[in-house]
């Protein structure tokens, strides 16, 4: 047996196990899990102390780890609660993804960045981490509870956004500039797949339901899923959008069936093995050397923006209820997580955004989600009194 | 983005699918899926269509499947259970090894190979799979009959067996010829890491138990086995073994703690996700322009003697107790599987097994396990008048 498959083996033991140990001692301190995970990978990535090089197959790993990850998180959302959650969350994601972009964009832009550049910092500003807060208000108890329900809601509909966003941005990657036209065939097809996706695709599964039943190979509903997962991710590759919205929208069409099917912790499982690839290999490509002068500067004031722009974004459509309402809403939208990272990973990898901008980008992600979960905890106990 | 990650992904689904379809197909007409999992892997390969070309990752990815096959063997296996058994399984065990290696190896010899590959032939010949047997006795609703526990617990031990004889041929293709101080000191290391991995390794997770519960991070027992299983797969292969011998036996020391922690669904998962490309990828290897003259005559009479080998060796040690209930035990212990199809690319990717006898063993992999499930049904019926 040659050695290559050892090599391989012992990179993926001593990445699993960092990103475990890491995220096991993050949440002891009462932070995410996922933020060590990453901080492994800047520690013991190429930059720092280089114990695990740069290596196709782990990055094809992770790739893959990415997909499964937004596979997960479209599972966990039910179409038909989107359509329904209805007027107040949509707002409340419109206003938190139109006001981050805009700072956002308009600080880089203002700071002498280029154009497209700006746009990347402005759409990994834009989506509101689904997994975290939903984490969090679950910790807290709370999930059944309105507010909870319009900041998930309005998360959700963030996530969709977000996703045309980067559509859009993985569209821009793949030329060297903004060709109007060719943005607007990007936007129109990435909306043209979300609403097929959102209001089509859950009814053809209804339709195979009783023929994926009646299979004859073991877990039929789960390789059924996996198929859709595997050629969702590459059609919406293929046509020029990032792959894992096509992971998000064919977890989203098997969403309804996922109880039924007990999809979900299947999906998870497969989801705990290959994630920590995934938000390693994040932190490896995060060059710490640069944190000093003018990046520091940026990655705080675009932290600060990222901030500011989501809390009163989103709690501007809900100031009528008063301001501690409003406020946990704005809030619970704050932490970036997967998508931010996945946009300014799409950015890097074409070569459009820069190593300080990639980290100021993994910089301001980590800030929301590490100042998200004790301001929520406070104010729901707060509104609780 | 750049265009790596959508060749991947393209791939990914039709092996995916591919491997499902042809399964599905297999499972209808009565067949194991596994089998047509190969299949597609053959006619999609680059020796028939050449749709799914040679490639790095897929490779990785159908080994880290391979590791997942033989871990969720060993989930399934019982340490207690294996001790218990006693010494009827053993014996057969014992006899349906030596009678297979014993006649594979001296029919390559005498038809003129050379030591070291007829060594891989009589290696591929001895492990039953028990994947294969354990869901026909399942089918067959007679998994709690005695004979069906004879037939288990030998094949669990011929496992094992297979396994110590897996490594020390690993050892032989690190080297060039036989060196017989190191093949002693292969076998002994075997041997030792065996028996620690059965009568030892099971007490470290007894007393792990309490820690492990108390860890923060979710799914912590599915993030332990899976630390431990990539840890002993890479142990194993640095001290000259297989891989998968590591990682079958990360299983066996989880056996008994599987149900409490529900480990064997989660890994099942992960399992219905990876092995489709490593049966896939087993089948893509075989060249089936080799099957004509006497390569095809030395196929069938490989697959001949590994049937009468099994059939007649594993029946002896029983037949004080009838011919019926002898020949069911023997017949049950037919089917080669995932070990010999490993042992068999061990060879190939060493360079010391050659195409021709790479494409027998599969070929008799495919025989075996084609005819054991309707003769065990026939032999399990007559038994019930």
């Amino acid at each position: 047996m040659d050695h290559a498959p050892q090599t391989l083996l012992l990179a993926m033991f001593v990445i699993f196990l960092s990103a475990k140990v890491v995220g096991e001692l993050f949440e002891r301190l009462g932070l995410p899990a996922v933020l060590g995970e990453i901080l492994a990978g800047v520690v013991l990535g190429p930059y720092a102390l280089n114990w695990i090089p740069a290596n196709d197959t782990i990055y094809s790993v992770a790739e893959i780890g990415a997909i499964f990850v937004l596979f997960n998180a479209g599972l966990e959302t039910s179409p038909g609660d989107l359509i329904r959650v209805g007027r107040t969350a949509l707002l409340v994601a419109t206003a938190g993804v139109v006001a981050p972009f805009v700072l956002g964009f308009g600080y880089m832009k203002l700071t002498g960045d280029a154009t497209t550049e700006a746009i990347f910092v402005g759409a990994a500003m834009v989506a509101t981490s689904v997994g975290i807060t939903a984490r969090v208000l679950a910790d807290l108890k709370v999930l059944s509870s309105e507010l909870a329900k319009v900041i998930l809601g309005a998360a959700v509909f963030d996530d969709i956004l977000g996703m045309v966003l980067l559509a859009v941005v993985a569209g821009l990657a793949n030329r060297s500039g903004i060709e109007w036209l060719h943005l607007g065939i990007l936007i129109g097809e990435a909306a043209a797949f979300a609403l097929f996706m959102i209001l089509v695709a859950p009814r053809i599964v209804h339709r195979m339901q009783g023929g994926v039943d009646r299979l004859s190979i073991q877990n039929a509903p789960l390789a059924t899923a996996l198929i859709l997962c595997l050629l969702l991710s590459w059609l919406a590759a293929k046509i020029g959008m990032a792959a894992i919205i096509g992971a998000f929208f064919a977890g989203l069409m098997f969403a309804d069936y996922a109880p039924r099917w007990r999809l979900a912790p299947k999906a998870h499982a497969i989801l705990e093995f290959l994630a920590p690839y995934f938000f390693f290999s994040i932190g490896s490509r995060l060059n710490i050397g640069l944190f000093t002068g003018s990046v520091l500067k940026t990655a705080l004031v675009i932290s600060i923006l990222a901030i500011l722009s989501k809390v009163v974004g989103c709690a501007l459509p809900l100031k009528g209820r008063g301001w501690r309402p409003a406020l946990t809403v704005g809030v619970g939208m704050m932490p970036r997580g997967e998508v931010a990272l996945i946009v300014a990973l799409a950015g890097l990898n074409a070569q459009i955004v820069t190593q300080p901008t990639y980290a100021i980008v993994v910089f301001m992600t980590a800030v929301t989600t590490i100042l998200a979960p004790p301001l929520l905890r406070y104010l729901f106990r707060e509104g609780a009194r």
